[in-house]
């Protein structure tokens, strides 16, 4: 029996579509009513979670989508897990909902064995942890620690100057200096100011809002597929890592660390080489600077490692890697003590996370490796990856540049036009299948973990039924 | 039989005190083994949940703490309350955990009662919601929302232009326009980057940030007691909003908003009049800015009313109310359809809230309204307060500036020096009370909603013993 089957014996054995349009009119009348009160017009339909089951998500139109996009690929181990259900139920569960504590004044005696239920998970080289609450969140709170280390570094054990704590309180240098995180072009990294500062995919993202004027390199645009053209790729490496050290040479003020995804997700399913990275990691020592992964979308298994940038080995190890979505919790890893700031309650703030949310990233953790999760998704992945291989070859036009070769189910291709990417992802709600998009004209997937060969087969099925009606 | 009573008939009858320092040896070889993994320096000790009831906090080391700290103003009912546990076991809840919707894209069928369930306590004037994680998450999330009105209304209904579409990618005008929130000195609104820009109480929370260069003015600061000075406190005031109305004239970009706490907390309980928070609202008009009133410590009836701003009677009501702490959930309230931005996906991210704390927020206003415990922090607060008034006069070195008459718990006082101040909250301990301060000499009182005048009869035995020692 399947880990899929264990979890779920009353899985859906394939979708079921009631209704003709979607939202279907139960749905459009609830998104309506919602909106009276809450911003629904992003919603694609009112979900009944308490009928979801394993890959599969209803809607309250008796719609069961196959769901391979997941809350935007924040759905670990499918709807309603039964092992999940179980921490829900828990003392520690409830204690942690009720009793919420101020997690750095007062810890509870059980805070130790929820941090090193995260840190048995950790990327590795990773032995440290600081919580937060969201993806975006677990960016700037890295960012503040490469401030408060790079500055640190000029000031060694000195204290702050009478200069520094006057001028803060203004927001003026020297205590609030102009300091930088370098990003990418087509990087996501969240919403909030400063995160938004280093995000560049949309617009829509960030227009209207201050910015931090921080730079942006150019993150590589490999032709694929990649084994016909290993020399051009390289070559875009070598051009993409010129510029970022051009940009630490030259820009305006100093770069105290480089941001980057191990995969450009929201920007497109964006893949760059094990040496891109490692060149980066090798600018960045020489440069003085931090390097910080952003596992927020990439990590927690789907890529065939637990956390993506774990297939580049890089060397020494990325000097944070934040984390959230699939792992329900965020926050950041690191591994050395200096990323600490140097006294107290300069990284704080009430809560410093959600334990209730912790505990549950710890079981999400333990279930991946009792299951060997990890490595259903390579297997899956590679079986799904070689099927679409073959529509590719068929439907040219609609399945360009196949993305996630050996990164297991984390898969995306191109549409050759963006308006027809948009009908295809709604069209494909008709053969009930839930599925999302990334930049302007790609699909990219992002199932659970727990999505099997079956799953995989009544998708590749669904995109061919749509696309063959092109 | 009292509400406290009720909820908790196994609560201590009074602080048990087991160590002769704090924090107690295990709390003490805990926080050590923690700190290898966990930033533990401003670990006051390590929490017994399990063994917390009511109004006590317990410790790993067996002391038993009478808790008028309350994990900085966070805890809303008591320890282990059992109406919480309850909304912690439904089912509703656990399918909350374990199936986290993307809110946005995806919302339940019970979405709208939970939305609905916080808009039932709303402050007068509010009838939509936008959720978040944090209090400075909300009050981030209120700054966009003022960003993308203040542009939209020059913008009307034209679209982007390509100007901004592309300048916003280099983080630069207009896309990314140079605009301001106007907060105040001793502000305290979080610590993420736009936040900690409106943060203005301690160097701590901010150096080493790169910050916005945005303005602060100065809020009143009140001569004590207030019946004695009311000339003087006037005076201040008009002071206090000429400087407001010179800085939305002269400053050098324009301000999307005004943020304002409606009791400065973290700054030191710092009051101001309802005739000064009239005035700022007149101001906001005058000048096409919007009016922001961060109620995340002061909100949800500590303060004699469910939203401390409703003292003061603002017209028309505030632009948007923000929360967190003592609601476990945290967001912001509006009520103009203006301020939802003119497309979808501007104001959104993954989560968009966290429905598991967002159903307890719902369990916590219907409590609070069901046990009337807003008159009861009233009426406990009111014989709190002249209690200290007492006390005052015996200790007037220690207890000078007492505030929060008419605030229910809301209570804070003065030393006149800051090193005694500390001495003060460490000596608390050695009676078993656990108590916290703000600014650099001032002590906050911030009870639970169920803290009653038996548990405040204690708390000035307490504060006597200490006081007449020195």
């Amino acid at each position: 029996m399947s880990v899929c089957e264990k979890y779920f014996p009353q899985e859906p054995k394939q979708p079921e579509v009631k209704t003709s349009s979607f939202p279907g009119p139960k749905s459009a009348e609830e998104i309506k009513s919602l909106g009276k009160v809450f911003d629904t017009r992003p919603a694609y339909f009112i979900a009944d979670y308490e009928k979801s089951n394993g890959n599969y998500i209803a809607d309250v139109d008796g719609n069961v989508f196959l769901d391979v996009y997941a809350q935007i690929a924040s759905i670990p181990l499918g709807y309603n897990n039964p092992a999940l259900i179980e921490t829900a139920k828990s003392d520690k569960m409830i204690r942690a909902i009720v009793d919420r504590p101020a997690l750095g004044n007062f810890p509870g005696k059980d805070s130790q064995e929820i941090i090193e239920d995260l840190l048995k998970i950790a990327p590795k080289g990773q032995n440290q942890i600081w919580s937060g609450l969201s993806g975006a969140d677990a960016n700037e709170l890295a960012f503040k620690a490469a401030f408060m280390w790079y500055q640190g570094q000029k000031r060694q054990a000195s204290a702050f100057t009478n200069e520094e704590n006057e001028s803060v309180m203004k927001n003026e240098a020297p205590g609030s200096p102009e300091l930088a995180i370098l990003s990418f072009q087509r990087a996501f990294h969240g919403r909030l100011f400063a995160s938004a500062s280093t995000t560049c995919s949309k617009p829509v993202h960030k227009l209207d809002l201050p910015a931090f004027k921080w730079p942006k390199a150019e993150f590589p645009s490999y032709k694929y597929p990649l084994d016909k053209y290993e020399a051009e790729n390289k070559k875009e490496d070598e051009r993409c890592l010129k510029i970022v050290d051009d940009i630490y040479t030259n820009w305006s003020v100093p770069i105290a660390a480089l941001l980057i995804e191990p995969i450009q997700s929201e920007g497109g399913d964006n893949h760059a080489s094990a040496e891109f990275f490692q060149g980066l990691r090798d600018i960045t020592l020489k440069h003085g600077s931090l390097l910080i992964i952003d596992e927020v979308q990439t990590g927690v298994g789907a890529t065939g490692s637990f956390w993506a940038h774990e297939h580049f080995n890089i060397t020494p190890a990325p000097d944070m890697v934040t984390f959230s979505k699939k792992f329900q919790s965020a926050g950041y890893y690191f591994h050395d003590p200096k990323i600490v700031p140097n006294i107290a309650y300069r990284q704080f703030n009430t809560w410093c996370g959600d334990p209730a949310r912790m505990i549950l990233a710890g079981s999400i953790g333990q279930e991946i490796v009792k299951n060997d999760l990890v490595a259903n998704a390579a297997k899956v992945g590679g079986y799904l990856y070689e099927k679409l291989e073959k529509l590719a070859d068929k439907y040219p036009k609609y399945i360009k540049d196949l993305r996630g070769k050996n990164r297991a189910t984390f898969i995306a291709w191109s549409f050759e036009e963006g308006a027809t990417r948009n009908k295809f992802l709604a069209d494909m709600k008709t053969v009930g299948i839930n599925i999302g998009g990334c930049a302007e004209d790609s699909v990219r997937l992002r199932p659970t973990l727990v999505f099997e060969e079956k799953h995989a087969d009544i998708l590749v099925a669904g995109i061919e039924k749509i696309l063959s009606g092109y």
